[in-house]
């Protein structure tokens, strides 16, 4: 039994850059030895997601406009963001990202767990593991626990 | 290689009320001597969630507002309510709740899989875990699994 | 320690039909041997979902109710099927499925780590393993990576 946890720092270019980041699970999981064990994917932050879909533009943007209908950044309350009223974890680079606190919860998408397979994670054909920045652009990590044979 | 289960019962004091539960799954990775691992949270029920998110009154009363504005516990109907009709699953304390197993299924936030560095969750300044009542407050269970050296 | 890997086909009826298999979740873990780990479920595609919530009819008729008009499969434009604009991946038999995609990233529901005690998974009274296709149907493989003693 083999185990090993990396982490790896991504800062995307923009608010809603997505990020393919499926070759560096790939590189953690060799890196680690494991053939036949899982992975774990964890972000460690609260505005921003991990995402296991297909690569294609238009499907990311299709998410995107879906996402920030759904959740918008402007033109909403959000207590979050009433710096009037909240008290809680005030720190000084306090930015308006409620609506990326909201977008977070409710995609609940901080970590997966996937299957390693022939030293690579069992994906199917079409899947990637995607970085979502829902919060203005920042240095980000996203760690990767793997363990097996 | 050390591994073990617990379990903690959590209630909450009203329907969508927060519990912050991080201490609960430190205690659990102290408790199983885990030191670099992984650890699993997995909530054992159809109407409640666990987040991992910041713990702000404001960004959760967002979240909280988004959710039930998205997913309605009054004025629509619920087939899952409709006792003149339903057959399945049938109990004596049967309730309304169609609306929380559609939150639910929606957040798809039954179990995290997050690493363990040092002896405790790999979370970010942040990061709390949050187990989230959505339907009549009842006893609810919290199971942890630690694994790792 | 022990673990092990195995795959199941599962094929829809039709789109947003759902399957019950918690039983093919338990025959994994008998399988394996393992009396207390935990189990992965991992869905290879990424245009359906693995749920975790009660198999009654109406419960699961509400969601996909919800959810098909949250992301709606007809009158509205996905980039991901403009196959006039689109370049990326394209294959023989590409479908307009950009609506299932959304929905895929929205519920973020392709893993899910359950805790394994006393060789089954540690669901409570009404947890059932659900999948959930939301395209047109076809052959489908889950995977179950189950691990411990």
């Amino acid at each position: 039994m083999k185990s090993s946890t990396t982490t790896i720092e991504v800062t995307a270019a923009e608010r809603y850059a997505f990020l393919d980041i499926t070759e560096d699970l790939q590189r953690a999981i060799k890196d680690s030895g494991v053939t036949d064990g899982a992975a774990i994917a964890f972000c460690a932050h609260t505005t921003c997601a991990l995402l296991i879909n297909e690569w294609e533009d238009g499907a990311m943007a299709d998410f995107r406009r879906r996402m920030t209908e759904m959740v918008p950044h402007e033109g909403v309350y959000y207590a979050h963001d009433d710096f009037e009223v909240r008290t809680q974890n005030m720190h000084e680079d306090e930015r308006a990202n409620g609506h990326a606190h909201v977008k977070s919860m409710l995609l609940s998408a901080t970590s997966h767990a996937i299957p390693v397979v022939a030293g690579a994670p069992a994906f199917g054909t079409w899947q990637r593991l995607i970085f979502l920045e829902m919060d203005e652009p920042k240095d980000r990590t996203v760690t990767f626990h793997v363990f097996g044979d």
